[in-house]
């Protein structure tokens, strides 16, 4: 049975200016990434994107749209079991108060042409989640072949 | 850490019939479904969906669309870890072949109505997935709040 963890992001879109709410992160992962967190025991995925989105921003979001899955897999030893890493992503229009900052991050507002002229800002994953919130990718898949080598990696996007 | 299944399934759709093919299952969870089954080691969400449909009904399938997610949470005991069961739902209408029955299950195309009126056939929880397949959900959360104690149950659709 393989060590699994579940996480969730999502995206946050003003309809009314088209910008995004960016974080910067300032804990784990610091730089620039969407909010998010991990799954508590007895959540269900949807449940867990609306309380970290609370959690981390104080705005309350509803109606998210399911847009994709970042999924990692690898080995920290050859023969050590097998691990995996999701994040499941979620896309909103429909969210009410006011961006706060909080210990988790900053928040600003960007539009989407903005953030990504600031790739060099973003936290080391976060380029590979863009495919599934701003195209039509659902799956980013990141095998890592060599137990323990996290420079060597096949990247897939379905 | 939870103990998590991981499993895909696939609703094949006959462009030219609206037909879609049924799986009458013949070894675990018995009866009427989609074909589907466990993720590999070192495989994506999709590559499994794609490699159990062809293993299961001979159709080679692609340009899968992600459609949902069915999830379950329980604890066998109390004090027992958090188990989880997912089933990641595709659908598509590209496929090649003929279906075949196999060890997995006898095959034959139905229209969604004529489906839909087969619920009696239906395997325990097939019904919970056409949420996904068919409307516009994304996740179908079942949680078990007593251990040990599958009748009691909540369901939540997102």
């Amino acid at each position: 049975m393989p060590n699994i963890t579940l996480t969730t992001m999502v995206m946050i879109e003003n309809p009314a200016t088209g910008e995004v709410l960016v974080q910067d992160r300032l804990l784990s992962f610091k730089g620039l990434a969407f909010p998010g967190g991990h799954v508590d025991e007895d959540e269900s995925l949807y449940d867990c994107a609306v309380r970290e989105v609370l959690e981390e921003t104080g705005l309350a979001v509803r109606n998210l749209q399911f847009c994709g899955i970042k999924h990692e897999c690898w080995r920290e030893t050859p023969e050590g079991e097998e691990r995996r890493y999701f994040v499941f992503l979620y896309k909103t229009r429909d969210f009410a108060g006011t961006a706060i900052d909080t210990k988790e991050g900053l928040h600003f507002w960007a539009t989407p042409e903005a953030l990504k002229a600031q790739r060099a800002r973003f936290t080391p994953w976060f380029e590979a989640y863009l495919p599934m919130f701003f195209d039509e990718h659902s799956e980013a898949f990141c095998l890592y072949p060599k137990p323990g080598d996290y420079t060597t990696r096949e990247f897939v996007y379905y």
